[in-house]
């Protein structure tokens, strides 16, 4: 395999070194404007290299105005390439990421992460492949800031039949998760009138801070274990939109009843507000049929939020907003100034996955595993602690709230848990009121099989101070 | 397969059907509040469904709140579910998007498009299968904001190697291409002081539009056939950042020499400015040696983004920064609220690509490639304008530029051309201050061959009034 000319020089060590060599030395001036430079063959005997390669090292500092052509075919320092602050030797160290995804090292608790060993690689591995055969060189290109119509269409479909989600595909707009779907809404709504955004207190942190990034003044409103308390939705806030997770309110794990659907939705359309509904695991539902969504109602009032993080898999990152007609135009927009299109593949893998029917399949066999898991955890709980701890929000979704009257999980506490070898997340973490949710914490399913249920909870008990 | 009961009612039209009936009634009042609800069995012969059927329907109802239960096991309509406006019943239409990727019903010079039909798709295919087989639990899970180490530390290798960058893999923030690299980027500068941001006149579009919606106050300097003319620069505007594409500036094409590199650190250095240094073609270089990053000069100053859109294909969405370590934290934070993470798969296959020599390998064809198609461009442009036409910026990248003295590309004269089935690109397009480049077209010739570039140049030929 032979390397054009042009991609030489750097790939060879020798060369590259002269290069740099010669080229520190002019910046710093050792080497002065105007000053001629030796011969190639003289450079060539003194570093102990062939001639071929100074002569490519002289080319490539001659292309970048280091030297210029002299007298008799000579090369000399070109003036004003000199650098006041010599060039850099040293690099200021660097941080190393700090993000932990699951810690497989712990009995780990963590909400919001998927039972990721029940993935069907080899379907998607199969789906993927066909996709690939099948890519036209406009498929490698450039693509619409709104997505591929193809998955558009069957989340559109998929949306109807088990969401109870009123659109159409040209509403939909594919996302690089629900994190972008979020800010990218935050973006277009608060960008249009007033700051204020309605959350859920107790509510996603995370969430929060997307929205804050994105210039909202956060007006918190009590969340229960039926949703947000629409009681105390504030008469005077103006608030641009409402942020609400009714399917499966996070963290606390309520559905939100028909009847606080209705007056949100009234208290929406007095102040002139959009609900951002985001439902990111509401599609398990345990007891009962899937809970239809607010976009439903009335779908120009509701701009609604998916993801495909929980029934499919994190890194995926795909997920999508519900645009009301009037909105679409200014959320492609931000799409498109965002990253212009989410990656190509993966939607034409999904689409083919909610096609072929291969989506419902999964999310039904997910749906069967995770009720047993819940009735495990849900389980052990009863057996270990009793009446001691209230459990929250078993309904739908991939945690439970767990509170414990008379215990404060203090930073030293969770610390000895998490030394016992179990992660737990507290509530309190996502409230913004603090000191009402110190004793109850948020336990994540998702990935844990019997065995670490059990011990998990078991020793959780052990940690806790008897009450 | 079995549908757990869960998926049951609204994967079940009759169900579905029911549901929503009765929810519009409650909803609309027509069934008011208090109103005991006719039986099961009742229902079940008025509306021709079995009585499973219909109990679905109610379970769901009951579920949602419409429902509650009544005395002797009957169910009542539930208060406080009618909605003020009555449930919608159109959905206002959506207008489709606009965007077109590449016009194949053209001979489409559209610049920023590389030649995708020479895309190795089968390597990439089998890449991505070995990729698969090897994905863990973990690897679906959500990953790092700042990205994949694996990709991180080839992406290091290769800017060493190829682009005369200094950096550490902790310095490497993977992005959603370079839309959002420079999106990013932004964001964190001109949050931290100053809104004013130094563009090149003429320069991107796209990127003054995606600074702008970050917040950022444009405030132009000329560029000519060297890049940013940085005589030019401004002594009183104190910006937060200066934004240039030194390595084949776009539109024009040229390479910034390294006295005007030198210029333009020294007055960042003056303003406390960062240099935002945008390189997305400037691996194809077809007359000399790749020209170095500005970045390798003062690694402190420089934020480098780069993207494997042209160098692999767009609709993969994944490009990275070069982030000075102080900045580095609040760079993974601004990621982690845009978008999370970039999806995983790409970065594992991508990483695997650069590290088994492969991509290198494609690069360097890519390089021959294109270097014999801008020669065929040259030519055609030689044979059909002679003189009349002035070229610019043939030195890297994926265009060209044309001056055509004394024709002004009017959108008349565009629409003409454009019926007689060529796109062409105006540089005026891309002008802050209008008026300079009237007279100038942007070629691209990435996906363009032989029959194409002499039949469209023919045809512009006939297009233009004669001089």
């Amino acid at each position: 395999m032979s390397i054009p000319d042009s991609h030489r020089a750097s790939r060879e060590p020798a060369a590259a070194r002269i290069f740099a060599l010669i080229r520190d030395r002019i910046l710093s001036a050792s080497l002065p404007p105007g000053e001629q430079m030796i011969s190639a063959q003289q450079i060539a005997r003194e570093m102990g290299v062939s001639r071929t390669v100074v002569k490519n090292a002289l080319d490539q500092l001659a292309a970048e105005g280091y030297l210029q052509p002299g007298p008799r075919s000579s090369l000399l320092v070109a003036a004003g390439a000199v650098l006041r602050t010599p060039p850099a030797q040293e690099i200021a160290s660097a941080p190393p990421g700090k993000f932990v995804p699951f810690r497989f090292d712990l009995i780990d608790f963590r909400p919001g992460v998927p039972d990721l060993s029940r993935f069907p690689v080899r379907l998607w591995q199969r789906i993927s492949g066909e996709v690939w055969r099948q890519m036209t060189p406009l498929d490698l290109s450039y693509s619409q800031p709104e997505g591929r119509a193809e998955l558009r269409r069957e989340i559109t479909r998929y949306l109807t039949a088990f969401r109870g989600v009123r659109c159409q595909p040209e509403q939909i707009l594919i996302t690089s998760g629900s994190t972008q779907a979020l800010s990218i809404v935050s973006r277009v709504l608060l960008r249009r009138t007033r700051p204020a955004c309605i959350s859920e207190d107790p509510g996603s942190a995370e969430s929060r801070q997307i929205i804050a990034a994105m210039g909202g003044r956060i007006v918190p409103v009590p969340a229960d274990e039926k949703g947000l308390v629409t009681d105390e939705l504030p008469q005077r806030a103006r608030p641009s939109f409402i942020h609400v997770t009714p399917s499966h309110q996070f963290p606390l794990g309520g559905t939100m009843p028909v009847q606080r659907r209705v007056q949100l939705l009234g208290y929406a359309q007095r102040h002139s507000a959009f609900i951002v509904e985001e439902d990111c695991d509401g599609d398990f539902r345990y007891d009962s049929p899937p809970v239809s969504a607010i976009q439903g109602l009335i779908p120009s009032r509701v701009i609604y939020i998916g993801t495909f993080s929980m029934t499919l898999f994190p890194s995926l990152r795909v997920g999508f907003i519900v645009v009301p007609p009037p909105l679409i135009e200014e959320m492609r927009n931000a799409k498109r100034r965002a990253d212009f299109h989410t990656a190509a593949l993966e939607q034409l893998v999904l689409a083919r996955l909610i096609k072929d029917g291969y989506f419902a399949r999964h999310l039904a066999a997910m749906s069967k595993n995770y009720r047993q898991t819940r009735t495990l955890l849900l389980d052990a709980l009863h057996r270990h602690f009793g009446g001691e701890a209230r459990i929250l929000g078993t309904a739908s979704g991939l945690h439970v709230c767990v509170r414990f009257p008379g215990i404060r999980f203090t930073p030293t506490l969770l610390n000895r848990i998490d030394l016992a070898g179990v992660g737990v997340y507290p509530v309190e973490d996502h409230a913004i009121r603090k000191g009402r949710w110190e004793d109850t914490l948020i336990l994540g399913f998702g990935m844990l099989d019997d065995r670490r249920i059990n011990t998990g909870i078991a020793i959780l008990k052990r940690c806790l101070p008897a009450s």
